[in-house]
């Protein structure tokens, strides 16, 4: 029997395997070297200094089940972002998802535009490794808080669509 | 009935969906803050500044139906590239398109080498959200006009062959 | 007949299609222009400047079948890596290998984690081109050899698990 890929049924509703998890991002200051988890590596350009276009930071941030920074990580992201946009924030993601505990171990390679002024937007799961081999799906973001410049915490709705 | 994912039956001249949109990059200058929509965030390095090896550029830029920098944008092309080679030009880009129309509404993620020397070359479509849920495939890229070191526009023919 | 994209019977052990290949970076130190392969973009931060937190690299590198650096290339591998962790060194790694030869012409689109200190690690293969069209898989690197700040070699197994 001859099945077209473009008929699979894979319904939006119906992850075949999902994580709800947040994402922890502490900023370097110059100075806190023990608690900063990420850094700028290029600073906001004349475009637009004021909305940080184009400062782009590299991070290996906690990742935990409950919305508490020191909640133990099951999880870490490593990756970057940066910001994209005059006049307003947007940002643009690209990073994995380590996961190296009892519960699972394997990474989620993950990639898409953070569109900060919605209240919820979609990134793709592009692939993934270990207990997640071969993985595709949907990680979508929700901004829980930020404090200041140094701080924000993003809840991250992973649903993934093909599971191996 | 059993269908390996090696044999689905996918032709590479039947897309499920296909858009050819133009991109145009307006790059700053360090004056044109009003119509620049991309800045470097990295200069070139001494290994060939001629061919700009390893000058980094975020990007917002718009996407239109024609060639024309000032018809109503489609979608948006929010990501980044950098330049690659020594003694020619390569570049490297990733990026979403970011639709927000009657038309449609969601993302395409999109990666790969853009080898400047070819008349067309195709990256990865390696996911999408919304209206394009899943969706993978090919963009090929064709250098449609340069001028001078702070404008081009790109041909993009983007042929999805996973729609869901 | 009805097939869940879930259940594709997708085996670890029994890729589609394996390429074994060795990738050489050789960074410009400042003046080898003639050798180098890669330069750095964005220095380390100050977040922990031993580790190389934040350094950013591009580069346009040889892949080889055996680990000569000086053995023809069979393709070239061309993106960027950074480094991102406190205390010991991981990277992350996004790029495309370039085939064009009689063997391959096309590309391969690869990103995931590279975790320095285990001996094998997993990225994903996000997409292909060419006679690799919409192919996905996964890529095992092992650490080859690494000399000093300006050498280092890897194994890179690629595995195909989705081949058109």
């Amino acid at each position: 029997s001859s099945v077209l890929a473009t008929k699979n049924p894979i319904q939006e509703s119906k992850p075949c395997k999902r994580l709800v998890l947040y994402y922890h991002d502490t900023l370097f200051n110059g100075t806190d070297v023990a608690n900063a988890t990420s850094a700028a590596v290029a600073n906001a350009t004349g475009l637009d200094k004021e909305h940080k276009f184009g400062m782009l930071v590299v991070f290996n941030d906690p990742m935990t089940k409950d919305h508490h920074l020191l909640s133990p990580p099951v999880a870490k992201a490593q990756g970057f972002y940066f910001y994209d946009m005059k006049d307003a924030y947007t940002a643009w993601f690209a990073y994995t998802l380590v996961f190296n505990s009892s519960e699972h171990k394997g990474t989620l390679n993950i990639m898409g535009a953070d569109l900060m002024n919605d209240e919820t937007r979609d990134l793709s799961v592009v692939g993934g490794t270990g207990d997640f081999f071969m993985a595709r799906g949907i990680c979508t973001f929700r901004t829980d808080t930020f404090q200041g410049d140094f701080y924000f915490r993003l809840k991250m709705d992973i649903k993934l669509y093909e599971c191996y």
